[in-house]
């Protein structure tokens, strides 16, 4: 914990332990719902105390650090905190599951501003109240370097059967692949903010960097019609398919000219626009796999999912996902290619 | 996350992403007993999935830094582990809870050194076997600075009643306070160690500090037996009795002849011993209130219970907390006034 006994509480931007807590905690009151009341005790006790579900719990957890997943000196905190939280909300949104109640962790430095965790646990709140979830505890400590550490739980509606939610591990050969919307703009976003490029493009982009929509309720409703096998594409469509057919002990086979592409990017990056969807990541899309019975019901019609590829055997040597072109002919994406770009 | 084209796959210490998780995912399962079915799914998906309780969840989480709350360069990697756990462990025992499932998150730097990560989860994965809780889940990530995140649920026993488990909030004056066991160990034997100071008692005093005993069984006994109000010991008596008089609108009155000394205490440190007990911090034992009818109950009679003191009415002015010494005056303990000594 924060040393309590640290100098500087005069000071109102270098709060001591418990008049930070007790502001996050201020920050998170303001912010509960009167409808919420599966919250027996949330922060200030030793550990938040929840209402269990009649259903399967779902929990998860996702840490970003200074210098690697973000710039301290960039100041977005805000956004920090969207993401964040959003990493995780997409997490759950891809078990299909309904997110219940998140515990944050922040590593501090000695001399952390008191308006940047503030604006950082607004960000949390802003996603929570918009995807669902509520902040009911955490810790504060003292730390070099910062850090935020998020710990989601979730649970699946139950339906009486036996609803153990979407994995990983259920392709099967046959099936087809599926994407929920347009890749590559997170990556290109973050292109055009490192090449300090404006425009109502770029704003779009940046943004789709930035503030990431976890897909909660699509993932609930593929539950629901019932696919059962689904992953969010957050280090890119290609790996993120290469972990799935590896547990599914399948191969995937991806049209290359239906993968759908952020708008905008092909006219601001023609020869990487491809590539950056292929491989950007951060898109907190799903990417699925399922029967077009059950992709194609009336119950998901109003979501705009695309058909990508197909779920083949695996062979004995060969990569686990093949990209082909409208020749048929294997397309090699270039990882990152873009970040030469900037070089 | 760890970036998984880091250079270094080929030194064997150097694992990279994929195949550290790999190697983390085997010491988990190696671990795991075969009674535990509540697991849907552990690591290797989004999220963890597991079988809810009909009772009420309970959710902590705890970190710990490089060079703030433990020292890489002393190379305790177990130690570390199971002391980090039972830091967790401790909050749920001290709301009545039976440990469930944790997510542990840990912060590596890049030259990061696989026995120690490996040790640390043997630490883990000790104190979860020994009192209860399976690792379901985690992250690793990059990070300059090491840290460790854990993030534990836990249930109540349903008693098909309103059982909310023991909090803070509820101490009640007229009631006696009580302590689980004698205090000041963990500090004593942070100051051998930091001292070079090697003999058989010695030897258990470092043991108290970094083999640490969370009191699960005895949290849901005290729950069981009508206790509602408790907390563990974990940053000293004084201060954390504080937080709970401040909560419970309360105050408290201490007997420093009744408080206990670890054994071996006072021959090592007789002018600090008593400060060390009062103030020492990371003793995990529970300190609770509740009338003397319900904790001299059979139903607790196995237990080593101490009680220390009363819980009064809240002054308007004063200290929160009053130590009394055989003459009934009030006792002012040197907050950490054995450091000096090293000094």
């Amino acid at each position: 914990m924060v040393d309590s006994n640290a100098e500087g509480t005069s000071n109102p931007q270098q709060l001591g332990e418990f008049e930070l807590i007790e502001r996050i905690n201020q920050l998170i009151i303001q912010s509960a719902g009167d409808e919420d009341n599966s919250v027996i005790r949330g922060i200030g006790d030793d550990a938040a105390l929840v209402r269990s579900h009649s259903g399967i719990s779902v929990l998860t957890t996702d840490a970003i650090v200074d210098g690697i997943h973000f710039r301290r000196e960039d100041n977005r905190w805000f956004d920090l905190g969207w993401k964040c939280a959003v990493s995780n909300l997409s997490d759950i949104a891809s078990m299909g599951a309904i997110p219940d109640h998140a515990l944050i962790t922040l590593g501090l430095p000695k001399n952390y501003d008191l308006e940047s965790v503030e604006r950082l646990y607004k960000g949390f709140i802003a996603a929570f109240r918009e995807f669902g979830g509520a902040i009911v505890g955490g810790d504060v400590v003292s730390s070099p370097t910062s850090f935020v550490n998020i710990a989601l739980t979730g649970h699946l509606k139950s339906n009486g059967g036996d609803n153990e939610g979407m994995t990983r591990s259920q392709a099967k050969a046959g099936d087809h692949i599926y994407v929920s919307g347009p890749l590559g703009g997170s990556a290109a976003g973050l292109e055009l903010l490192n090449r300090s490029i404006s425009s109502n493009v770029a704003t779009d982009l940046i943004n789709r960097h930035f503030r990431p929509k976890p897909r909660v309720d699509l993932g609930q409703r593929l539950l629901e019609a019932g696919v059962r096998c689904a992953m969010d594409v957050s280090d890119g469509l290609t790996g993120d398919l290469e972990k799935m057919a590896k547990v599914s002990k399948v191969g995937f086979e991806i049209q290359l000219e239906k993968v759908p592409i952020e708008p905008g990017l092909e006219a601001l990056f023609p020869n990487v626009a491809i590539d950056m969807a292929l491989n950007g990541g951060e898109d907190y899309e799903l990417v699925f796999t399922g029967s077009s019975d059950v992709v194609e019901s009336s119950a998901l019609s109003g979501f705009n999912l695309t058909e990508i590829g197909k779920v083949v055997i695996q062979r004995d040597s060969g990569p686990l996902v093949t990209v082909l072109n409208a020749e048929g002919n294997a397309y090699e994406p270039s990882t990152k290619s873009w970040d030469h770009l900037n070089g």
